[in-house]
Parts: C-alpha cells; structure tokens; sequence
C-alpha cells in the first residue's frame, strides 16, 4: 500500500484498520524524530484524541470508538523520552460480530463518494470490506496521535495554532483574531469560534442530517509564531508541504493561502503585503500571503482554509456498481455515519500542520535542537 | 537550500538561477527513472521549453530569454535512452553586465509579494541579490524540460494532459470539453481556449499593465485516461502528491479538486457521483470528484483549478524594507516584468502533473513497466 | 533518534525496548508494501521470531524472552492481507522490578563494546538505561518478525536464502551446496552446518564463557534464484543497499561480497567470472563475483560473509566511565549475556537481506508484480 | 535507472557517461545542502577531481582525460555560496569517432568481470555501449566533485580524512599515525604512505601489467575528529551509512571496520575497548572498535579497510558472451585500461565518507549549523 510514512526528520508511520480481526486489534502510530526528555504520558495524548473522538452529541456518528491509546514505547523508566521513536497503539473496541455482518451484506457494492471503487481497482478482491479498511475516517487516530507531539514541541517553541469552522451550507462566520477564535471555536459542536453562525449552522445540519443527507463546509487554519524563513525554495517549499500534509486527508477538496483563489480578481499592488516597521520590528501592512512567500514562512500569521467535503456516507438510494457482477445495481440507505465532518476534522487539520511545521523546524535546525532541553553529557 | 529533487521513482533534480556568474553558466535538470528506448532530441524537450518561454508578445517580460536547451548526458550512441538519468543544461545568454548592475541598485531591498525577505531571514547576507535567484520563475525552466520527458511517456500510455486559463480579474471562460479546450487554449497569449473571454482578458491586463500593475487568475488542469487506483491510501494520496507538486510553484496560492471549495456549500447527495454502465463499461454520471476519490484516481477525468497571484514586481512605488539597515524606504517602480504569470505558468502546471502521474504509474508498475518498449535481453 | 525506518516500496518501520513502562508495552513493526492476498498468520510469523529467540540451550542468554508476537493490523475479514500495511506487536514479559533494579545499579556506567556511551554523547542524560533501550540486541525483533513476511514473498518468487556460521575463533566449516547447507544449519546451537566444525566451535565458546568472556565468529549468507538486474547502478547497487542492511545491525563489523578482501592479492584473470553455456542456458564458470558485478545481481548465486562481534558484556572487570562523574570506574562483572552472538545473528541477517531483495525486486516490477496472485478487479 | 542521489541533507545527485553523444555532452553533479557563504571556486574543485584523473604515470589508464570541471551554478555575484545548490559539470574530450568505433566492435560482448552482462539483462537492448556508460569508473567524477565540497565544511568543522593503499598483492604497508600517513600517502602513484612497501607494491603491479593482467588491493580509510554521537542507533548507523556509500563504488567487494574481519577469532575481553582518562579527558585505551559503537561514532579515530578488486578489463582472451546471439564468444585482449584502481580510487572513498559525515553532522545539527559562518539577518 504504502505511503504510510508521513515526514523527513520528524515523522510519522501509521497502520491500522476500523475493524481489525481477532483480540487484540488495533490502530497504531510511530513517531520518529522525538527529541529526548520530553515528560508524555497516556493522559497528554489522549486529551488531544478525544478532540477527534466521535459518539458525543447529535452531529456525530453514534458508532462507539472510545479510541483509548497507550504508548508502549520510547519511554524511558524515568517516564520521559528518550530519543527513541515512540509507539502509541489505540485498540479496537467496536468490533461486534453485529456490526461485521452489517458491513458483509454490502461488501461487493461501492459507495458513491467513497474510495472504495478506487480501493477495488486498486487491490482487487482481497478488500478490507468492513468499515472501509485504510480509507476510513478512523484511519485519522494516528495522526492524531503523533500531532499530540507535535504540538508539544510546538508549544516549546512558542508556536500555537488552531482549526474551525469558517462557513458551512452558506453561512459564513465573522472574521476575528487568533485569541478570540482560540477561545471560542471548541464550544460548539460544529467547531466554530462565531456562536451566533455556529448557531445556524447546526440547525442547517440537523435539517439536512434528518433529510438523510450530509453537510460540507470550510476549515481555517491559523497558525502563530513561525519564525521567518521555514521551507526550501523550490519542491518543498512550506507552502506545498502544508498542502501535501493537509490534502492527504480523504475528506478534504481544496486549499489555499491568505488571499487564495481571490488572487484570481486581483492587482499585484492589491495582493503584495508592503512593509512597516512597528516597535522597532519589521511586519507587513496587510497579509493576503498567509504568512508564505515564495512557499516560505515569512513570519507573519500562517492562514489556510481548507474545502471539506460532506459525508459521502447518506441514508438515500443512490446507484451503485456491484464489483463481482460489474453491474449496477441501488445501494439501500446507511444509517451510522457522522451528518458533517466540521465537527472531527478540525483536529486531523490540525495534528498535520503541527507535524509539518515541527518537520520544518527540525530540517533547519537539526531535530537535535527544536525543543531542546536543558540535558547534561551531549557532544553534538 | 534542500529540496531540489522532486518524485520517487521518476524525478526530477533542478539547479541553477537566472543570472549565473561567468561564462557558461545556466540552469540544468537531471531526470532520473527515464525508461531505455525513448528517441529524445533537443527539438522535442525545446518545443515544451517554447512553451514557457518569456520575450513573445505584449503581455511577457520583455527579457531576453532564449532559453536553448541541450541535453548533456543520458544518451547512447543510437541517439536513445538506455535507462541511465538524462542531463539537460539550459545556458544563461541575458547576463550583460547591464543588467546586472541594475540588480545591484536594490540589491538590499526587498520587493513586497516578492521570496527575497524570507530568503534574507532564512540565507543571511549572502544572497543573490541578482534576479532572484531560486525564488525566480526561471528556476521553472529545469521543471518544464523534466516535464517534456514525462509527457512523452503519458502519451505512450495514453494519458493526455492540458492546463488553460479559466478566469482572470473577474472574467471567466465557459466550460468546455477537453477535446474542445486542447484544440483552442494556445491559440492566443493569455492561454485561454474560450477566444470571446481571451480578447476581454487580454484587454483587461493590458489596461491593468499600463497603469504599472499586473492581474492574477485561474487555471484549470485536466488530465485524461488516467487508470482507476493511482495513488496510496493515506499520506501519499494522488491529491496530496498533485497537490504538493502545484503549490511548490511559486506564484501558486490555492489548488482544487473536482467540485474543490464549493463543497463547503453541498450536499453528500449533490457531491456523491452515482455510478452508471455505458456501453459496457462502468462510470459516473457526474464528476464532482474531479476524478479523485479518497485521494486516488477513479478513472474518470481529473480535473484541478489552480490560483496564480498577479506578478509581485509592479512599476508602483511601494514600502520595502533595507535588510542591512533594518529600516523600510520606498521602493522605486521596476518596469521589467510579465503583466501576468498566466502566459506562461500553464505549461509548469502541466509539467508538475505530468512528473506526479509518471512517478505513480512507476509505483504501481514499477520503473521498468511504464512506457515500456519492445525489448530484448531483458530478465526483470 | 531517527532511521528506525528501513526500505522504499517494501519498508519495515521498528519501535520498542527491551523494557519498557508500564502494562502493556512492547515492541512493533510496521511492514509497508505488502501485497494483497498473502494468508499471514501469527504462527508463521512466529516461526521465524523462534530462530533468535534467546533462552534455550547453554549458548545463549538466560532471559526470559518469549517474544510472542501478534498480527494486530493489516488483515481483512477474509484473514488474508488486503495491500494495507501490517503491524505485529510482541509485548515484553521480562519486566519484573527486580530485574530493572539490576539495571539500575549501573546506570551510570558504560559498558566497554557497547553503545551506551554514544548514546550517552548523543541524547544526554535522559537515557533508556535499562536494558540497553534500542541498542540492545532485543531491537531485531522487529526485523525478524518483518523478515518473515519479507521470506514468504520471496517463496513464492522462487527465490531461497540461508545464513549460516562459517567460522568462530579459528575454527573453520568445510565448504558445501546450498542445499547441503540449508539442511544442516539448524541442527546445532552455534547454526553451522558442519557438525563435525559445530561441535568443536560449541566446545571452544564454552571454555571462552566459562572463562567469563565471549566468542565473535564469521557468518556466511547465500541467496539462490535472484534474476539478473537486480540494483540499480550508482549509489543504489544491490550490494550497497545490502551493505546498509546488514551493516544497521549491531555487531557486524565487516562485510565482504564473494572473493571479498581476497580480491587484494588478486589478478584480474583471476578475479574476473568467465562465461559458459550449460543446457542452453548463460552462466559463470566460477563466481568470484558472490553474484554482483557492478553492485547488479548477475543471475549467479549471491554470497555474502558476515564479521559479528564477541557480544561485549562480559564477566570480566573492565575499565568504564561514570558519565555523571566523568570519572574512571571499575565495572563489575556482569551475568546475564550470550556467549556469543552467532547461534542467533544469523536469523537477522537472513530477515534484512530478505526485506533488500524483495524491495529491489518491487522497485524493478513495481509493488502490485511482485508476488502477485490471482486477483480479480485490478487496473493497474 | 535511479539510485542516482546519495544523501538526505547534504545530497549529491550525479548524471553523464564517459562518452556522451554530439557536441557539449559531459558528466554533472548537484550538490544539495551547501551552506550560504562558501568561497567556492573551480580551481578548488579541480585539485580534488586531479586526484582521480587518470593518464598520469605508468599505473594508470593512458586515457585522454583532463577532467576540467566548471561550477554552473550556485554561486552569488559575489563568487559565495547562496545556500542554493551548486552544479558542476566536467565536459567529455576524449570522444574521437576513433575510439567510438573502437567501442563499436565489442557492442554486443559482456566483458568478464564487468557489469556489462547486467546491464543488458536490466536495460535490455537500449544499451550505451560505449565507453561503459554510467558503470565506467568515469562515473565517479562527480562523486569527487560532490566530495570537494563536502571536505571544505568538514575542514571547517575540524575533521580530516584520508584514504590510502595499505595492501595490494600480498604486499602490506607498515602501520603508522594519521599524520605520518597524511604527509605521505600521496608521494607515489599506488598512493601508499610507506615507501619500502610503495616501491614493491608499484614493482609488482608493473610485472602484472606486463602479463597483460590487472592487481587488486586494500585501501585504508581513517577519519580524525568526529565527534562521538553521530549516526542513528537502528537502520541509520552511521556504519551502516559508510557501508553504504563505499559499497555503491564499482570495484568494491568489502568493508571492514576497527578490528574487522578479525573479530572472528576474538574474546570479548579482546575486542572491548576500555575507557581511560588523560589531561581531564575521556578516551579509550585501545580502537578495535574503529571509532564506531553500535554503529555510532565514538569520538576515537574512525577506521575502515575496503576490498577493491582487480581492474576487470585485461589484455587476456577470455570467454565472453555474445548477447544478441546468446552464445559463448572469445574476448579479444583489451588494451586502454588502468592496471591497478589503487592509484584513483582512494580519492572516490574519500569523497563518499566526506559526504557521509556532512550529511550526518547535518542530520543532528541542522543543515543551517554545519560549517555556520557569520551571517547577518538570518532568523532560524
């Protein structure tokens, strides 16, 4: 399958599928790159998991994934890292033989919208028919997982940042700062920091949820304290690693940077940012870049929305095709499935840019000085 | 710098700047993972290098770019591949000492819109101060060539790929089929196949151009006869592979797929592509998914709209700053540069696509099966 | 720490310590590149993890290392694999407290022959000093339990490979078939096929563990059935790349290919493979070669000699350093060790040589041709 | 072909064969990760690439090539490094039609010996029969060009290495120190620092020459001011790293490090190196490690012997295969060939360890802090 790997200094490696078979199944993640002495425990990550952890509240799936992780390695017995890659493992709760059978009665049919035509074309017959193997939306737990580091170091490093909710079937939320987004966009179940949009856009999706549909929308993301002159000039450029990172998320159909498809409509004099100084520092008047120059950071706030598409996954008929026949044939309503993935996705969004920025860093500065510790006896 | 090298088993390593420093100096690409057999001739890579080339009519750079392509090594005796990587060296011709005196006046200044400033906080002193070095779209020219290689490969496997402007400063084109937009988009300067919309737009920079100013735009990138299962599941997707190829073009700030940023507003009934059987073969009856499905090819066409930013350099006085001073001073209007980039970035577009697409064919097949020709002696 | 992952398309990526905290840790594997199909089950993995599990016989370790291991992803419902990445887990039982109070006593100290000062230079003082964290021997098992599934693949392509102890502390094997080889090579503790050569290096290493130290010895690998044209010619030639992997283990210290460092008191004339027809069919009449010329496999049989080490703990007072004190310190003898590393070496050399050749071979063919069954559906 | 880039950070990507086609054709290398502010110059490149040269003396190939090479790009107008990526290419002389057709005669033969036989059950029929194509020792130009670089910032950073002939048919030099070899290995033309032994070493190869025969020998590679720390603990030791990157050098059939092969006949207590202390510093008391612990530097001085086989082209008929027909043909004696590879190949390991060691001094610091200059405005 491949493309597992996620990084060049610091990265990740997931596996792992929905319904695994046997006692003992699971997701897991490694992740490579952890500087040493860093104090993680079960309880740090799992805060970051619950964030994409759906059965709460009625815009999510009602299916029960507890999703509890465990690291079981790169600690050391004083509790803390060591420099040695990290493994968390999540293991599979929901996996009653109900639910199995459930998936086997569609198992030769493909989803409008999903990939499993793309899977079967792909693999051929020896699918992972139930709950959708690696293209699932709970393939995301390792990211997640190995984006809890990340942030961490970040967090070290004087780096913030946060996903929500912009709009929604139409409704747009206000514009606000970092701070006051940050404050207010974990509130409400559809992730956005405006409540009077938020409001709306949760009636909008109950409306649509209880049609048997689903909802798309847009995320923001805003990312804080990058310093000027993170990426490389040319193939990877931070620019197109965010878009890399960031686009690997199944459900996600566009991005784009400050002004975005906008530059479309615009005059250079309109779209270049022009210089100021302020207190004695160098800033920009405007920020149409996003914070990107040339694919670089320039120092400015990073800002990307991000098109997430709705659920493919509806209670309405839809044509499907059945592979062993090669004919079409109606596939019958589904009934577990998340009415919008607003609510989720955001930390998926999240956890990669976290990886990709902390990745930057480490080509930089080398991953034996992002994060470093006071730590006694080192040469290099 | 890092990050020259793009793609895993077909891929492409680029050098070079606008202004080297002596006699012979260029830019060069070395493409590595060329199947043996393929008759390339300076000719064929320069027709695609034509393609990008500045100096031809009203709306280009009036600099003199010849940009004469040879290629310097990955040929045998019998004037065709024989598997080893082939070398392509593009001279520097417009390097009078002129022009780079000029350079030399704002040598410490950077140009709003402009990489310099990320260059300055991420290189120091030692910059190019002359033509902006990596950060100039003629770093582009390395891709364009490795482009013409993978080109020729998709055509013997079928795959057929254009990218033409779809909307500039508020005008767009109507939709069309590829069929019909391959045979029109080259047939005026601002590479629009709808002639109606090309002469509103061309009009619309010319005037955007004489006040000193330049426009930005769309283009669209459609690619046909793609296979159903390109790309890997998870961070290795088609669309994040295309994705990171795109943004790594400098002057890119969005990039779509299929229904792209509209998605925020549908929904899974709207979005989901039913399937449908014609002539004995199964399809879709829309394509919202631009032919990516979960980040892997479906088999239908793919379809990608990209935002390209107007032209930072502008002939309007703007706020810079002086890095060696650290203090902001206006920067006088430069009057040597394109009014838009849309002329000519089309053919890097389609250069990164065609580069993505061999590179997973390769993966899938692996190097030695894609492209491949009658061959005797072979044992793999 | 980094460079836990090994492999392009087919890639093992390896996590865990020998103790790690808490309930539940252990170590891990993740094999990217598995083709769909394959019928893995954890007995047959377990199979392989047998041959360098320590704890049985007078040659090996007394630690109670059952290293069961466990298939907790990448299997369908169907029980066979579906192209989505494997994760094996093998949970660690030896961690009773007694046994790391042990470690404790000399956390501070760094054993002669061992890699903890290195480390102690490169991470600083938050160690893994129990057990030797991913230093210790224990750190193959990952390798071993991705070998297995490497060697399944390579069963299926007609391709066999054993390694097996040539010579240890003078002692010399005679020289044999492959075949010859392979049916005698288990049958004895130190894993030689000679059994006349066996029995008295088993003699030999018991008078050296008797005495308090530890035996190094020469461990030859044979691999039959590869196809010419394996490698690629520059800086990936087969036999650099199986340098890199058995070179990653950590006893080796020195690797030869065929004649090996014979080759310095060598003629060309004698060096060099002449050829010869047989049956109709191309070969060499010698093969000083070990099957690689130019770093390519040339059909020819490949042979590889391994150097591995005297395992460095011994019960011997050796001069360390206390690396809080910076001072000189005495070490006391320590207990529990092999008295020689061959009996069990050999299963990882076997594993890496395995996963180099099967990712060459699917660099070649790419990863959907190689081991490819029977399978509806494909495109590609 | 790929395989034609060596390194993460610090990265050489090579092109070109020993006998291009039509005007202009040559051999490139770009070098990725040089640090801005480097004085880089042909000459500076040239005394390396001299190293290498042949048609010097009576030990070497009397073929014409002066191997002129010319940095391209990467510099600034200021004759410094930019941090871009520096190209040098070393344009082919020697392409009379003369020799080509020389070449022509013996197309279709594999030479014994030479990797020809793979190459063509590789690549097929498309092959570069001319002159050995990219596995001709000419190949190497650029690795030594790559490797110039590399030694400038290891001469910055306080690390020196040398590489020199200490066997060759039966004949060994006398050990000595680092520096007495340094002041001499470069006197004579077998490049061995004892002249007692250079003298016989050169005597003997010159009766093997008359014969019509080619010798082999042992090259040592020392490296002085490593720090301890380098290298990563499991896939990427540092070993591992060198194994690889002297492996990927044609003639190479081994490499052993510290005590080598001779480990097998050696006790524990033999192979560890104590600990001692002297003026306040920490160091061993004996280097049978050859500076490499579990694969990672120690801090001691770093070791390696390599095997370098006969040069495989002789003036001796030997049996060869003819491949169109597929039969068995005599191989006329060939007369342009270098008896011994001692006399140049010392200069190619040099340059693979050079540009190993940068890449991981930059892998652990960051490609920004190797070789780190003064430097204004930088902000990373």
């Amino acid at each position: 399958m491949l493309g597992n790997t996620f990084g060049r200094l610091f990265r990740i490696t997931t596996v792992g599928e929905s319904y695994g078979i046997g006692k003992g199944s699971g997701l897991a993640v490694i992740v490579d790159g952890v500087p040493p002495g860093l104090p993680l425990t079960d309880a740090f990550i799992q805060e970051e998991m619950d964030k994409r952890r759906p059965g709460v509240g009625k815009l999510n799936s009602p299916r029960l994934e507890t999703d509890q992780c465990h690291i079981f390695a790169g600690l050391g017995q004083d509790g803390v890292t060591t420099g040695a890659p990290v493994g968390i493992i999540i293991y599979n709760v929901d996996t009653q033989p109900v639910h199995i059978e459930q998936y086997r009665e569609y198992k030769d049919l493909c989803r409008p919208g999903h990939a499993t035509y793309c899977f079967y074309k792909k693999y051929g017959q020896h699918q992972d028919w139930c709950g959708a193997g690696r293209s699932s939306g709970r393939e995301t737990v390792g990211r997640v997982a190995g984006g809890a580091i990340a942030k961490y170091i970040l967090q070290q490093e004087g780096i913030d940042l946060i996903a929500y909710t912009v709009q929604c079937m139409g409704i747009k939320a206000k514009e606000m700062s970092f701070d006051e987004a940050k404050q207010n966009y974990r509130t409400n179940e559809i992730n956005c920091p405006d409540p009077e949009a938020a409001a709306r856009m949760e009636k909008r999706v109950l409306e649509i949820k209880d049609e048997g549909d689903t909802a798309g929308g847009i995320i923001e993301l805003r990312i804080k304290g990058v310093p000027a002159g993170l990426g490389e000039p040319v193939f990877d450029k931070l620019s197109a690693l965010l878009a890399h990172a960031i686009c690997s998320i199944g459900a996600v159909k566009g991005i784009e940077f400050g002004a975005g498809f906008e530059v479309g409509n615009m005059k250079g004099s309109e779209n270049n940012d022009q210089f100021t100084k302020t207190d004695g520092k160098i800033g920009f008047k405007t920020n149409q870049a996003g914070g990107l120059l040339g694919g670089i950071s320039n120092g400015d706030e990073i800002i990307i929305r991000v098109a997430v598409k709705p659920t493919p996954t509806i209670s309405l008929k839809q044509d499907s095709v059945n592979m062993p026949k090669m004919e079409i044939e109606e596939l019958s309503p589904i009934t577990r499935r998340d009415p919008t993935l607003l609510g989720r996705h955001y930390s998926v969004i999240e956890s990669m840019a976290a990886i990709t920025i902390v990745d930057a860093l480490m080509m930089a500065r080398g991953y034996d000085n992002v994060c470093r510790i006071e730590n006694k006896w080192r040469e290099i």
